[in-house]
């Protein structure tokens, strides 16, 4: 009994045999094949010659995923931290919405959030190049933090500014009928979106969308500088770092031109060129 | 009298002690507040149930801030300074729309300007990082200040050409009314926002635009490379002062975690700790 | 006989004679020519005038390219080879269409795919020049070839959550039919296109979709970064390796344009020159 | 009258003596206001009541540039160099469109074209700053050139391959009335303008239009990133180049880490440790 759990919780959870490779293909296909039911499902036509069908699959796939739910929690050697990782929440959160749309009708609709069971396929690949990467993304965003919030809240204010001009005046006989109205327009022109349902009549009111316009087309510039830099600084520390290694202490994060370890003050000897 | 005067100066300007830091964030709250409720008044649905309580707000907040205005100037060690810089300027201009509004009616909707006083809020959180951040960006755009400038002019008349022809080739009778028009057109769609609004008829017209749209697509390649070239060397310059100098060799290019010099060998000081 | 296939072989398949040269252009000629022909006849108004003419023109065109194939095959040196490289597949596929259209009506249309025989143009030019930066730009995009489906993964499934919210909100009485619809709306806002044949009505899916615009406006500098960082890191390594090693002290950094190693002062002879 | 021709040369031609600013100044103004007057006066409802004034002012303003033309190739050393130098055929340019509206009605409102004259403001200011800047610029375009064309080609074919397979899938029922017209739609949505004149109907459709979407903002990364790659590049070696300078040979640009000159040999000595 206890080897028989082992061996599924190799399956279930380890992506390193064949077998545990295959359980999670297997889990994408039906979680993909399960999304894409429930979004065929809303529209009217197809539901209403495989309405049926399609609410009997959503039903299939959700039992099946609260079985494997309930014998993820069972295998793993500890359930509760299980159930509070990223993944079990993900799995508990995805087979919800079936149970609640017996109380809330539509609830169902979002089952879309069984696609974030699918972020499983990056384990299925080379996990650890994956993460790597996620982490390089991360961190640059991060340490890009403030330069993006100080953008963001400058943005915001150049939008309602936009927006409460706007407002003063077209007005609300042109489509502006109010401040928060107003602002979505500044948002839809700023982001260069432009849908063109809310529009300027007056010269002055294109004037000053033209100068919206100008705007949004020039500052995207700077949350696209800010994040350049920080990838091609994040990178280039996380490349110098794979340099040498010190012969003394171990140390393997020096950089190219390095001669002596900045660790413990050692002579690096070339890797090309060591003489022994 | 002095010592109560110092004490609040302490709390009113000050971001260092518990009870400073909670008034700048109930005053953040009160000018959220505020602005919100102006804009919900522009709502015409909002405006004839709760006009006359949001208007009652209004005044409210207007007195209040007012009321704070006086008594930072009086409080302050030279009122004048005050009165002169940004937060000063700032918080004399928040007021001023309430009154204006009982001569020229619609002015209080120009309260937003008060979102500009919440920018405080840098200051509740480590004020010196995000003024180094900010000082950063700034710098960046203030050094690439003459490329924006050639960039802005030749789209600029790119802009007005391309508004030109369209008028010449399209004409009143499909929508381009006058060259300012299509001027306006040209930017609406050189920008890439794309309102739809006025939209070329004539095959002619249409690859022109088409023409216009490619320009516009390409050329924001070129802010954003000044903007990220900038803001890349200055990072760097930025980040190669917070380093390291060399005793033995004065090699003073080392990373910030390095303990011994990678020229020579020699043991870094911190500088903080530099003996002399 | 032997020599006069070595010959055509030396006009049609090179690019370092003057008459290969020639051929090319000619080629590139009737390519455009075929592809423009095809392209007016679905013009009513010109095919109905000119319809006969270009269907004579575009059976012309086939049967030049098919007759050029054969003659290709014919005088390659290895004709398997040369039938399954990449311009022996394309121009397969580029005479196709036209055959095909004999059964299927409309598939001559797709005489567009012809456009990429053209790419014998970069041929013309100095090929080697732009193989260089083609694999530059390739080996670039290969590297952040993970980075990138990072990215759109997760931007995959924003799009399906921002569209099922719009769908639950909105609902079909406001244009958004079904997920599906509402996933394409998603990706016109998100992108930034805009054309506003979808629209939020409610102030509920206005405020969603200025969430979702904002996200796309911000993402954007995600894969522009991850782009930027790799070419600039890709041309760094490129440009290195172009440089000298110093004799004496095997420094392997210098400029381009250097004449003595600018650590030792040894120096430097070209390595094309290099005595041994 | 030898010293008159040579003092208004400084003035005309010049920008370092007080007047010779003045002039420039002035001249912009005219410019400026010449342009303005003729969009000016495409606005129907100003045409009317202000046509004639404006056309007089438009007729005042070329007489004034016509014999500003003369004079400038009458003072000029080489007249011929002059009329043949950027400066002088835009000069040109910008009085024929009045003449020619003698002819060719509606040709003085290519008028805008004396835009370009105003490009002298760059003279006003410190003219070398902005020259070193315009040439950095179109010194890293230069060196993408060919990344750049690579990109134009691959994103037209693929723009042609969109629209001819919407023409096929849409046809003309949906708006997609023909090839080009299509290729039309293909360009206002991969650069993300999406006007909303031309839209698919059938879910076929917009899936592809969505993947058109996808495309259109995925790699406008490409151009961003080539740019920026670029003017990284261009601009480390600009600032590189104003390192130390070398006490034999007097070149100045070397790498900041540089020991010994790299075109001689000779040893660099630190400027701040200089022993002399």
């Amino acid at each position: 009994m206890q080897n028989l759990r082992e061996k599924w919780r190799h399956i279930i959870f380890g992506v390193d045999s064949p077998k545990g490779r295959l359980f999670d293909q297997i889990l994408i296909v039906c979680i993909l094949v399960s999304v894409g039911s429930v979004m065929l499902d809303s529209v009217a036509s197809i539901h209403e010659r495989y309405g049926d069908y399609l609410y009997m699959l959503e039903w299939f796939f959700t039992l099946l995923f609260t079985v494997e739910y309930l014998v993820r929690l069972y295998i793993s050697e500890k359930p509760a931290r299980y159930a509070r990782s990223f993944f079990g929440i993900v799995d508990i959160i995805s087979i919800l919405p079936t149970y609640l749309s017996l109380i809330v009708p539509g609830a169902n609709y979002l089952l879309g959030i069984r696609l974030l069971r699918a972020l499983r396929i990056f384990r299925v690949f080379k996990l650890m190049a994956y993460m790597g990467e996620v982490r390089l993304l991360t961190s640059a965003l991060y340490n890009a933090r403030r330069k993006i919030m100080i953008f963001l809240y400058s943005v915001g204010v150049l939008m309602v500014v936009y927006g409460t001009f706007m407002y003063l005046i077209e007005g609300p006989a042109n489509g502006f009928t109010s401040i928060p109205q107003s602002i979505y327009w500044a948002i839809v022109t700023i982001t260069t979106v432009g849908y063109g349902d809310i529009v300027p009549q007056t010269p002055l009111g294109q004037a000053l969308a033209a100068m919206a316009m100008l705007t949004g087309y020039a500052i995207i510039a700077i949350p696209t500088g800010i994040v350049t830099a920080e990838l091609t600084s994040v990178g280039r520390d996380y490349k110098s770092r794979m340099q040498k290694e010190c012969p003394q202490c171990h140390k393997d994060e020096h950089a190219t031109y390095a001669h002596y370890c900045d660790n413990c003050g050692t002579e690096l000897v070339e890797e090309s060129t060591q003489p022994s």
